[in-house]
């Protein structure tokens, strides 16, 4: 049954290693313990969950949590591990990739590690990329710095010469840092090396700025890019309500969901209207948002917007013959930001009242910003529970923090899916509420609903 | 039974007025949906507890879910609230004090809403503050500073004359944010309020920096306090680095709790001694703590040690006749930061290995800060949700996320307890991981254990 | 004689009331010494210079000290004062309005301080706009922020117009905080008072966050520009080391001068390329810039470039048929960070070197952005010496800092001039050395120059 | 006579070898100059002292301007330095050696560069710390982080094993980085190979977080220390104002010199209360600070004191024997932060108004952090003109910036000497406006003076 198998789990074999985590064994009492694979979390926690798994007779859907295993797959000594961070920037990719080398390293006495280089690409011969070996020494203040030593790049994702790759590097452990194109290619090297007979685990550590992977609390570089969206917000109200009639946009990361956008709206409470692609709205026309704006205008001067990167997408498509992708296989965005600042300064130019219009897109510096401190902790849990995974022989698995727990999820539970804001939750009304736009701007059917 | 009280919340009486939040009251089909008080989260969401309690036939233990209500208990026009600050200053109180005054006023239509000054002391007539008048434009900025505009202390907790205050003034709902001490404060003020039949909505907020209440995820003003405390032991660690045989101490809050101490080691990888009150250590002998600091100097040559001020009390005990507390009840703490930079001081010297010891007290400058983004947002749910329970007539309540959720958790619940790290928890480990110290730092019984 | 003009001040006449502010007026024998007229400071401060104007017996080029006068022109207690910023935002506005309003307010006595709102235009009637009453509790905070509370605008500079709006409010001085457009204006409305024999003081405060202002050692607002500009440097070196042969492009303000530039690159040390309006190179071409950075790219595989953004504006005029400019009446720049981006992303595809460009253009979180420390302090200083020389009355006249000392400097010294960064300066000497690019990137003579 | 030698420059002898810097060597014909030694900046740079040296037929006090030299004294592919930082820690060390060894390295290829351990300790053999070689790659990111990386410490200082250690090493020029016990030592070391007839150059970089070394307009690190200090004093108003009568003391640096204390104050405008060393007060009395803190108290009912960590030193005297010293032969002194928070706090208690008194020491945090992006370029200067110094043979010799220029001064001219605020000066005058405090906080003659 699908629900079932999205929980469960692969393994490469019996665990027959006595872990080398000295769990338990110091001078006093104190016992730390290893976890089983029978420990597990709810999926739906709340009492009416409970009581309809109850009254189903049925196990409720469960998530296994990760954690140190008292027996594991591997012998840390001879294992050869391997990294790769693919995509885009996102904050932490260095805390995650110097939390494997420390956990590998001290905890597991793994001494093989390789960084490679550029994603998917540094396992391409064409390329001519020599894997970094890394080591504590080298890893030890990396998670200072923004971006990720070993270069992240998108695409490259042909797993017969991944695999061709890591047989020739006698990699057992792979872990993938990257988004969806990144751990469908992860599933795909699985089912190559499944096909070879390999002893090789797949983890997963699944990256994605927009915190837009489902089941998860939220994604590593996450609460990094909201707290750092702070800072261009708090610019753009300066600017509007610097300048006669201001009006401050700042375009943030967010291609299908809009939490970015939500959370640093929330945070700083200087937002007039947020827009995200879960929320769709009309521009012109008597409820849509050139008119809200003007009414702002009219009564406060100023004006704040942050608008999402994927909204809007459907206006830009009848100009185009084609839908063109990335390296990574996203759709290419039409610049949602420009087309904004161009059509509303048109219309404060038509109806005579002249604005000013400050556009300020931070996603670079969002993007490459090291860490806050709360997210360098959940990074190096996601790296810590990672190698714990691999060294037990958990593979095509991701590790995802659920309802506050560290577990792990098969890879195909995840890839091809993607977590919105609901319109209808507390978080969309909260913005609605910080904000005060209308719940609503879209015009009645029948009435005017596209930009002219 | 005690734990059913638990998770039974008190309300004034039956809900008769129509919330004025147009939840769904808009143009197109979008519903937002009201809570009813079945709403619920468990409080154990491991599939281990779901069978355990399924066998049992019982009802798990659950908390009640906040939010909005459809019915509520007060006329929201008509309704005068008051806001009090109480304790020692915490990143966020500001932020809290917005929330509820913008949830009131412009969500609910409150327009009465009173700050009451430098905490309890304000409601006495002999102190002589008047309250403050809260709107909108008072409080639009305010979150942007640390602090509390209403000022903030600890004793004062007289429930006849606040009581007696609260008639006078004719308020409806006070909000209580606070410690520990307040709370009890808060519940005595209830318990006044029934016997007097008044129709008085007590609501708390707890407040502890410490991060040390039981059942909730975290405290507010916690993850600022830890992303603060950074700062400090990266200073630390650089002083450390820059001297001959240098070692840092940073002292940081943690009254019988280690939570801030292990979180910012955590978030910045540059400590090797995490000191916190639940872990007990030996000094001197040859498994004490000066004994391993030792070692790692002459390795090293450089050390950064992390204490919390809880620690080591019992050292205390036999030099004082009595206890002392500070006005909120609390014990008054010996200084652990300048007996152990004392006691290393004289041991260095003592063996002839002069160490420069640098000691860092950031106490003041963490509890002033602003609150960083993501605490930001929590504050202001906190403080949304505390009016959603007032103005539904929840009382003798506390407002608290559990398992991801915000819920309203009874007074009696929460106060006399406490929060601890466990020794055996992943957080200790992972503490353990990263500074590479000992799991234990006592000598076998027998041998010494106390300082010299 | 022109230099002689240049360095005398116009007064309004006699100073005959006695200054409030209590120099040495205290139980002590301290003095604190008011400034003369006749204290200068030499502006070529060389051993050479000396010697120069030592032979010529000749006075040497001076400027006048700004300071407290023992005598003052108006009676500080019946005076009437206006502060207008105008133009862009600039770091430090609010600190010189607070400052201005703290001096006139808390020493000499002046109650009646007028805001004038969004620049030039708050003089116009048909404008509309109100002016603000300053008073110290109104300004306590707001250098706290960037920005300016007054709002700020370009254009609206019709002397006759703004002087009898002036001779309305019955204005004794008025504070122009602005760019060379705007202390242009100051001079006609200067002018204009003087045709109709007002008692009207005209000071200028210079704001220009390019730093080019002729004989000022630098402009406010300046340090704190190039110290935020560091920030998105930072980023771009982080995306430029992440991505496969990335280039990171960062462009800085910098019409005429590439102050910003210059010193932020020297600041971070990060920057392969800075590229100045001042020193002129070639795009193609065997000594061009994409020759160069195509050698940087195949050796180190990432550079960062940092654009000022007058750089390269004669490459735009043969496309346009006329030139445009704002309305401030500068000219209005075509965009090289987008020329630039789109040059070397063609030039990389033609070769078959696929790079990967991340353009950021941080202007407006710049420009917006509270001031640094050292800077608020000079903001401070310009205000209250501002406040010194109008209540001395000075007037048609600027505050700057030259050679480290506060002085007067004549308005049309400074019109219609701008200062340059010299290619024989030590400051681009720094630059050289610290980005390691070519001296001259300028192909000989015959050879191909222009992009094409 | 006495002043003329405070500016004559020592050097080793013929400048014979050409600079290998292509100053004006490149294609087109833009011209770098050279400097030469009668290049010499004005030290009194007003009219007045013009017309007196004028008057007077000499030549006025000037330094010698620093800068690249077209014949230089070594070799230097064929030279040997070295580098090393003394006494405690300062913002920049880090920057100053990367210029240094960048500048050696780049520019003049000097290829062997040694950094010293921890101060003068470092050349003594019975220590056994060998010497660091210092590289670009080592050195390429050690100005993004605080402290020395070379580390540092008082004393050690005996030149005659100095002297051998640098025969030894072979060593042509050596950069000692430190305040004045450290140019003490310099200064000592020049004699001792004056004696042997050494090629030996001896070239300062004066450190003094304090900033006061006579005749330079600042001393590196000095921004970003009261840049820092700011957050310190932002903490202490915050909490002052959220306690009743609360009162936030922050003790900083500045052993004889207020300069931290009174620039930090500025900078931010919240303090009621600037103590320093230059100016003395009076505790009690009439006129004393804590009658001027109570008058505060009762009328706004929170204050901010700043103290600078030399004041009163004089009241400690009558408690001890003997002056101590430490190791740099700077006199210890008592905590006057301690002093001061416990005679208000026993003062109020007196009189019967509880005060809270929060003490904030952000000594090490401020020490220890990295530059401001002012303070870096301005220590990648010093760094680079302390190498064109030392290559062009100048020995017993400092660098400096005066009114402006960098410079070149004897040591002698330096040492045993100290820069301190006159209480004439405009800098105090400032800070009397911004506190608002009393100009002299002595009681007359007769009453009393000294602490009870």
């Amino acid at each position: 049954m699908a629900v079932k198998n999205w929980f469960t789990v692969s393994t490469l074999g019996k665990r027959t290693v006595s872990s080398p985590l000295k769990l338990g064994n110091h001078p006093g009492d104190t016992t730390y313990d290893y976890l089983n694979d029978s420990d597990k979390v709810l999926y739906d926690i709340t009492l009416k969950g409970f009581n309809l798994y109850r009254a189903k007779h049925v196990e409720p859907p469960c998530f296994e949590m990760a954690g140190p295993r008292e027996h594991i797959y591997f012998d840390p000594t001879k294992i050869r591990v391997a990294i790769v961070t693919c995509g885009g920037l996102c904050p932490g990719l260095n805390n995650v990739i110097r939390a494997i080398v420390m956990e590998s390293y001290h905890r597991y006495g793994a001494k093989s590690i390789y960084g490679i280089r550029y994603g998917y690409h540094g396992f391409l011969p064409q390329e001519g990329y020599e894997p970094i070996m890394l080591t504590p020494d080298l890893v030890r203040d990396i998670h200072l710095e923004g971006g990720s030593i070993l270069g992240s790049s998108r695409g490259g994702s042909d797993q017969v010469e991944i695999v061709n790759a890591l047989e020739r590097l006698n990699i057992n452990i792979l872990f993938t840092i990257g988004g969806d194109g990144t751990q469908r290619g992860a599933h795909a090297i699985y089912q190559e090396a499944q096909k070879r007979k390999l002893k090789l685990s797949v983890v997963g550590i699944p990256k994605t700025i927009d915190n837009d992977i489902v089941y998860v609390d939220r994604s590593f570089g996450f609460e990094t890019a909201f707290s750092i969206a702070v800072q261009a917000i708090e610019a753009a109200s300066t600017e509007a309500q610097g300048a006669k009639n201001g009006i401050g946009i700042v375009k943030l990361m967010g291609r299908q969901s809009g939490y970015i956008a939500a959370n640093a709206a929330l945070a700083v409470n200087l937002v007039n209207f947020v827009l995200i692609p879960e929320v769709k709205f009309d521009l012109s026309g008597e409820n849509g948002l050139l008119e809200h704006l003007e009414k702002r205008l009219r009564k406060r001067h100023h004006a704040v917007i942050v608008v999402a990167e994927g909204v809007g997408q459907e206006w830009f498509v009848a100009d185009r013959r084609n839908v063109r992708t990335d390296a990574s296989g996203n759709k290419k965005l039409a610049d949602i930001g420009i087309f904004l600042k161009d059509m509303i300064s048109r219309h404060f130019k038509d109806i005579g009242l002249p604005a000013e219009i400050k556009y300020i897109d931070p996603s670079y510096i969002i993007r490459s910003a090291p860490t806050v401190p709360n997210d360098a902790i959940f990074c190096a849990q996601l790296g810590q529970n990672a190698v714990h995974a691999g060294m037990a022989g958990k593979t095509d698995v991701l590790i995802g923090r659920c309802n506050g727990i560290f577990t792990h999820i098969p890879l195909e539970a995840i890839i091809n899916k993607k977590n919105f804001i609901s319109p209808e939750s507390t978080l969309w009304w909260n913005v609605l509420e910080t904000t005060g736009q209308p719940m609503n701007m879209t015009n009645p059917a029948g009435t005017k609903k596209k930009p002219k």
